[in-house]
């Protein structure tokens, strides 16, 4: 039995799920970033087999997002990386938050997402090395290139500079001293598995893919699969 | 706060998610069916949202999927019109066990489902005038039609046979008796939008449309959003 429940924590609305009865207590804890247009609402099945496993699972709304959605869907395309850039720096916040409540035991405190959310771990993994370990499913760490086919910014913002500093690619080492899961669906039609795929070369070329995991589906396009939920409690259960 | 379990009913493991502290009294019920392929847990974030709304929430896996998966994935695909028959009849065994158990208020059943289990949804519509309303997300009630593009049965199976019962075509009337909801992605590139359009257009030219709400997302290919998910919410909150 678990418990879930819509709650304010730090500045903004999250999902918080937890096992029956312990709502207050220190848990390990997963922090679950959801997908571009998506919501926390409709990935909260992640809280759902986290919490189930003994896992605290927070998930935050990324900004204009779920709770946080103007209602302008026209507007909200133009901006995914900007959305993506404040997430990642939200989540000092967030952590802070966790902590000042009592939340988290023993600081095993993970992260983890899919599509633009698995971009968000990994953006956090580089940046933050109290972060035990990261899951990443269907995303990409290197945001400067794919910002270049995926919904391009415009020309004039300069969030590429920003993006440039989050991502893996002069990070390798920090992603390498903690376990990490990535996962793709081999026929993804909206980020393409060779993001993940040219991470994992990366990774192995510089003899530091010894706490990597990288599971492949064969078939599967942008999507969650059974298989992939139970990849990513199976490692939470191991590695934190 | 809502409570989520993994139970026995009836014959098989379903998850159950309630109001917390309301797990034995009977409540306005849901019973959702998942998609193909996926399963009860991966569609999970339907019970979240729908218990939040003060529903009970009852999702069953289909045959050969999530507890009940024999882990043949390849054997599956070419199943899926038996699966999704299989998941028709053995509705009236999970009513009945829901009415055993107490946990209906007051005749308030619902159904719904997404893709494959929207298609449950509507197919048990067709056969089973208890049920209050029903939701059918990215579905289709054609069958017989369906299947000869949509994973199409071997041959001599006589599938198709037992499919023709429990399709719309000719029980139009049945489904235009309660509250009806179809949602489509416009773009769905796995169940055709039109398949909705169809059945629209079917009860339309019968002037049968006085329950049916039917909405269309532009843009969406085969997959959930916010909105699909908040207009079942809201959908059961004024039907049920």
């Amino acid at each position: 039995m678990i418990e879930l429940e819509t709650r304010r924590l730090g500045d903004h609305e999250i999902l918080h799920a937890f096992p029956a009865g312990k709502g207050e207590q220190p848990l390990p804890v997963v922090v679950f970033y959801h997908g571009f247009t998506s919501s926390k609402l409709v990935y909260s099945y992640f809280s759902v087999a986290l919490a189930q496993a003994g896992f605290r699972v927070v998930m935050p709304d990324a900004p204009d997002h779920g709770a946080r959605f103007t209602g302008n869907e026209q507007a909200r395309l133009g901006q995914f990386w900007h959305i993506l850039h404040a997430s990642l720096t939200e989540f000092a916040g967030l952590r802070a938050a966790l902590y000042q409540a009592g939340l988290v035991a023993d600081d095993r405190l993970a992260v983890a997402g899919a599509s633009m959310g698995g971009m968000t771990a990994l953006g956090i993994m580089t940046h933050h090395p109290e972060v035990k370990s990261v899951a990443c499913l269907m995303g990409s760490g290197y945001f400067t290139s794919l910002s270049q086919t995926l919904f391009p910014p415009q020309e004039s913002t300069g969030i590429e500079a920003l993006l440039a500093d989050w991502e893996v690619t002069r990070a390798l080492p920090h992603l390498a001293d903690r376990p990490l899961l990535l996962w793709h669906g081999e026929a993804d039609d909206v980020v393409p598995a060779a993001e993940t795929f040219r991470l994992q070369q990366a990774l192995q070329r510089e003899g530091l893919d010894g706490n990597l995991t990288c599971l492949w589906e064969a078939g599967v396009r942008h999507r969650i699969t059974p298989t992939a939920l139970e990849a990513t409690v199976a490692f939470f259960r191991q590695h934190l």
